[in-house]
């Protein structure tokens, strides 16, 4: 039997676990749910079924892992815990800084409903995150660094087209070839924000926008670019469009060690992502995820775990032989 | 209480699990065996004790996890499954096409004793094993490609020694760089062995020895050189000695995948490793699994085990709030 693929939330993510159901033989999308108005959605897959969210808990048995594609702002903090009272879950939650507290909702209600939930799966957090814990365990005595992009970061775009005479905005984060090499190099440098990373801006502006100020007010806002060395490109929407229009993404997570009797010897464990779309990636990584909490709610296991919690070969179609034989 | 941890030979491997040891708050070396004379052996450890390997079963309750250093060809296959009898163990078997019957062998005498087995734990097979399999379950429409070096092979250096007029010898094994690229554009090209690595030997050979006999015995030798392009130079016992004393090795695992509707984005998941000392750097994989080894047997758990099957948390000293806190 199929493991029964619930989406709730029919943003890119949710176009994005749509599309990765497809290539998992084991799996189908049992159900989408939305808080739009079901019939104003058209889902690429045939004949799947579109609720409104709020008859999920009625269609708790016709699905065994409901994936939520809302963001970490407002929808996951309140979703999680809420639907993990019904569902296996997993999410994408990526406000670091929340996750304690987010993980003790999510446990107390899986607990209680005997359900698993899975949080923070993408590839920061996620990937990215698995990396950072094998390096520090096999190489104590070292440092790991994370580096993003070349990629949009959605937040930053969204900020640019808040100032006013912005019509539309692209945001990348570029991270900075030297200090790349620094940390590659073994050093173990101590790196300000400003090293780590610049920002690349891609501006639409109104006809006869003051392009002075609006530039003024992009590289000198606080949080977002006041301390990044921030460039600013002032283009047209033709070549927006043309140029801007994906969503790539990617990053490195580097971490250098020594061994040796002195430290004489050196270690890089590099893990680098380069990401046409990182919606559409985040997605993958949640699909695979959702066999997992679909094996574990079989072996009875309940409450809240993350990427640390999980055992690789539950990702897997394939059968602990398979994977033996043509993987390890 | 410290994880009191036992070696089972001392040579390159079991060196290094002393060394790493030190760098683990949480572990402490408790004995080293030996089949060679126990006084012969000199410890870096202060204190620790050295035993004959056949004293070993008798100290069974003084070692929570047994790593065994020994090789793949003969020594493995024998010890693994004798003394997981004893203690729960963590091998480095690493014949691929030998791991099945391996791990029927070790799973069966762990789980008539009780303990736990964890074997093919290193590099390749361990953390390349790891990121073939991640990235297999999160892009199945994809493909990876592992490739080697720049690094020492021991069994090829071993090889060209035994030719004769061949006083000693290094050989590296290099990927190529053009394979490389192409893996990464996501052409997933088909690439034969001579296409993705070459073979560079550096050899000392006999005086008056006919080097012309030499380099033809190297590169026309089955299985080790004739499929690749094989390089030969000759140097001094100096020039061996100064340039090529290191066991540097390393290399990449890279799965290029698609998702979209029409497979239309393309995405990059790299794996790479830079090390100075290839058996300290597995060596220090071996003790990182060795907490796992040691906390699932706490659980009650018992048979054998791979990395495929250990989540990432065992591996950390760190408890699961640090971890979620500072690495998620």
């Amino acid at each position: 039997m199929s493991i029964r693929i619930g989406i709730m939330g029919y943003g890119n993510l949710g176009r994005g676990v749509e599309l990765a159901v497809k290539h998992h033989p084991d799996m189908e999308l049992a159900a989408i749910f939305t808080r739009r108005a079901p019939e104003s959605l058209h889902p690429l897959t045939e004949g799947v079924k579109v609720y409104s969210a709020s008859e999920a808990p009625a269609k708790k048995d016709e699905i065994d892992v409901l994936i939520l594609c809302g963001g970490s702002a407002t929808d996951l903090p309140e979703q999680t815990p809420y639907y993990a009272q019904y569902f296996n879950v997993i999410d994408s939650f990526d406000t670091h800084a929340r996750v304690p507290e987010h993980f003790a909702a999510v446990d107390a209600a899986a607990k209680k409903s005997g359900k698993v939930g899975i949080i923070s799966v993408g590839w920061d957090p996620g990937m990215f995150s698995l990396n950072r814990l094998y390096a520090d365990s096999i190489l104590p005595q070292g440092k790991s660094y994370t580096f993003w992009g070349r990629g949009v970061s959605q937040g930053h775009s969204d900020a640019i087209r808040r100032i006013p005479g912005v019509l539309d905005a692209r945001q990348y984060t570029v991270p900075v070839p030297s200090a790349l090499d620094s940390v590659r190099s073994g050093a173990c440098p101590e790196l300000s924000t400003r090293e780590k990373h610049t920002r690349e801006c891609y501006v639409v502006a109104e006809e006869g926008a003051d392009k002075k100020a609006i530039e003024q007010a992009i590289v000198t806002m606080p949080n977002y670019f006041a301390d990044y060395d921030t460039t600013v490109h002032f283009i047209s929407m033709e070549e927006l469009k043309r140029d801007h229009s994906g969503i790539p993404h990617g990053g490195f997570v580097i971490h250098t060690g020594k061994t040796g009797e002195n430290a004489e010897h050196g270690h890089i464990i590099e893990y680098k992502l380069t990401l046409d779309s990182n919606p559409e990636f985040t997605s993958s990584v949640l699909v695979a995820y959702a066999r997992a909490a679909y094996r574990l709610s079989k072996e009875g296991v309940s409450g809240c775990k993350t990427v640390f919690d999980i055992a690789p070969a539950y990702l897997s179609s394939k059968s602990g032989e398979e994977i033996r034989s043509h993987l390890l």
